[in-house]
């Protein structure tokens, strides 16, 4: 088989640039480890800036997400009993889109099947050959035996453990990288939202975030030690210990309820350099991760997306490749600050093990100066919304 | 012996309150320890928030300082040889007043001197009695014997190592500390200054900062080992290292000398919680530090008298104790601010031995989001001419 762009991984960055490169005559064929149910039962964020529903305008994908997602304008940030908002759209002139991801790869599935686009399920053993040469092919077992697809690039839209990044020698390549002492513990209930705005809540007892999906659907999450099981968590005791950490308010008025789905996570910030090895390009979670704090998991890949769907653009089209030489430095370029804030605002709500007793006081003032001052809010809600590409 | 106010430290602090509270018809005595040429000595700092110029006016010592003080709109700071400029006056409408301290000391004893004020020196053996009754007492020994002070207050400037802080029972009182794997090596020199405004430089090899004191006065700082002495630091070595950490062009201009003064701090985080007890109250130094980054130390201690010079003023000619009662909670809410960015601002600017690969990379994040915007650069600039009394 012979495509022009080859593109491993069919979440929503795969998707999402194989989408807007068959509108502009582009070919791909997209191979995803798993099933389209297994992709669609991920819980993940829900949080977009505008840079990424602009792409999906742009793919033709956002009829559903215009109708159905909420915008908001601000989020609350709690310590304690002390709540204060960040008003984005008074401090930036713009907002955040809440949509879920389930529902946004739900609609990008749509698109590819109306427009006829070609995703390979079940493809395992994937390999990358010739990355570093003008012929590059892809092979896999999707159940009929090793099958080879010869390409111009190749996309590495696999994540984290996809096996784009590892393709890059060792002697190319250098990750940074920091564990958390933490991870979330997520639950999604058919609740309505405790509020109608995301509560970033940063309490004694650890870090508690209040998000939803839709009017009944409620995302809640805890910090929670990372040698903690879901098992120890009944629901019960999970609403017990949210209802702690929120705002008093706030916990008064939440409604609880079962809990449809339950999952621990580990916090991480991870980087590689540099996101290019000749026609091999990394994007999302391939090439990066952020914890997610912030909310700028899928929004860093839809950057990394817009990069190299307008790199790919000015070469098919237009004969242009600087866009491809410089992807990778454009992409980090703007990685850098989305883990920026992301370290940053993990760093100012939650509660590390071995914080000094100087410390919590310097995060008491970073979030007492944050509550007060409005430079440090725009800065802030600039961040939130995202930065220009 | 008796007065009003007994004011233990015959440095900035307690020679400003001195000199505000005998305008205000209020009497007081300074205790210090050494002599008057001995406090004269100390090289320290010079950059000067309004806030203490505003006092230093009020207490009717202002004439010399408005006249050859320098008044900075702005500051440079450089990561390599990136450089780009804080501008406070277009950020928050106000600057920043470079005056040496030792000058500014000077013309405290030359007004407390021509106002009569009693200033004791080389006092010895001080100890502080009844601060928590209403009959407080201070003796010491100033070469005669042991002397008493009876008085309705102490105000406790006598510094970091001074009686009056460990004079508050260790029951009730906390302290707050971080201890920086580095200290400054301070280097004054009779040349003119490398550039009109102070640069703060981050580069590879550590901190670096071009301060001065006037035309032909400067001072050059470099962030050291703390296991280095200066016996370790000829001039040639130090001049050659400073130029080595700051961009080139400002390495190339700049002129050296002779090194009149130099030597070695250490940069520590301080504060104890609280700063009263009964009738004692700490000030400056006794009850807080910050690293020099940043320039808040002398500030930190003005904003200490600021309030106890006012609630005093309204003990005694309102019978208005409320200031009095409240002092330790307001000074320590503005401390803990300068305290922030103090941290911060040594954070952003200095290796750290720790860093990891991802620590350095935040830390280049951080300084290139803050060169290229806005609100950040406003943040830093707040802070850096004061945060409102």
């Amino acid at each position: 088989m012979r495509t022009q762009v080859a593109i491993i991984g069919g979440g929503p960055s795969g998707l999402l640039l194989s989408q807007l490169l068959h509108r502009k005559g582009i070919d791909t064929v997209v191979l995803e480890r798993k099933t389209r149910d297994y992709v669609l039962g991920r819980i993940r964020a829900g949080v977009l800036e505008v840079g990424f529903v602009n792409l999906m305008r742009e793919a033709g994908v956002s009829a559903r997400m215009d109708a159905e997602s909420f915008t908001h304008d601000g989020t609350c940030i709690a310590y304690g009993n002390d709540q204060f908002r960040i008003d984005f759209k008074a401090l930036t002139g713009t907002s955040v889109v809440v949509y879920g991801q389930t529902e946004l790869t739900r609609d990008l599935y749509d698109a590819r099947q109306a427009m006829g686009g070609q995703i390979i399920f079940n493809t395992e053993n994937v390999q990358i050959h010739g990355a570093d040469t003008d012929a590059p092919y892809i092979t896999y077992d999707a159940g009929q035996g090793e099958a080879r697809i010869d390409c111009d690039y190749i996309a590495g839209c696999d994540g984290f453990h996809g096996v784009s990044r590892p393709t890059i020698p060792d002697t190319l390549r250098r990750d940074y990288e920091k564990a958390y002492p933490f991870g979330w513990l997520g639950v999604l209930s058919e609740t309505p939202p405790a509020h109608h705005e995301l509560i970033y809540s940063s309490s004694e007892r650890g870090f508690a975030l209040c998000s939803m999906r839709h009017a009944n659907l409620s995302r809640y999450y805890i910090q929670v030690p990372l040698s903690d099981g879901v098992e120890k968590w009944s629901d019960a005791v999970f609403w017990d210990e949210l209802k702690r950490r929120l705002p008093e308010d706030v916990a008064e008025r939440l409604i609880t309820g079962p809990a449809i789905e339950k999952s621990i996570a580990p916090l991480r910030s991870f980087v590689t350099e540099p996101m290019r090895w000749g026609r091999l390009f990394l994007c999302g979670d391939a090439a990066h991760i952020v914890p997610p704090t912030g909310a700028k998991g899928l929004n860093t890949a839809a950057s990394d997306i817009h990069y190299l769907y307008n790199a790919l653009i000015a070469a098919y089209h237009d004969k242009d490749i600087d866009g491809l030489a410089r992807y990778s430095d454009r992409a980090l370029a703007r990685i850098w600050k989305a883990e920026r804030f992301s370290w940053w605002m993990t760093n100012l709500l939650h509660r590390f093990p071995d914080q000094s007793a100087f410390d919590l006081k310097m995060q008491r003032a970073d979030q007492e100066f944050l509550a007060e001052n409005e430079a440090a809010q725009k800065v802030l809600a600039q961040n939130y919304v995202g930065l220009s590409y």
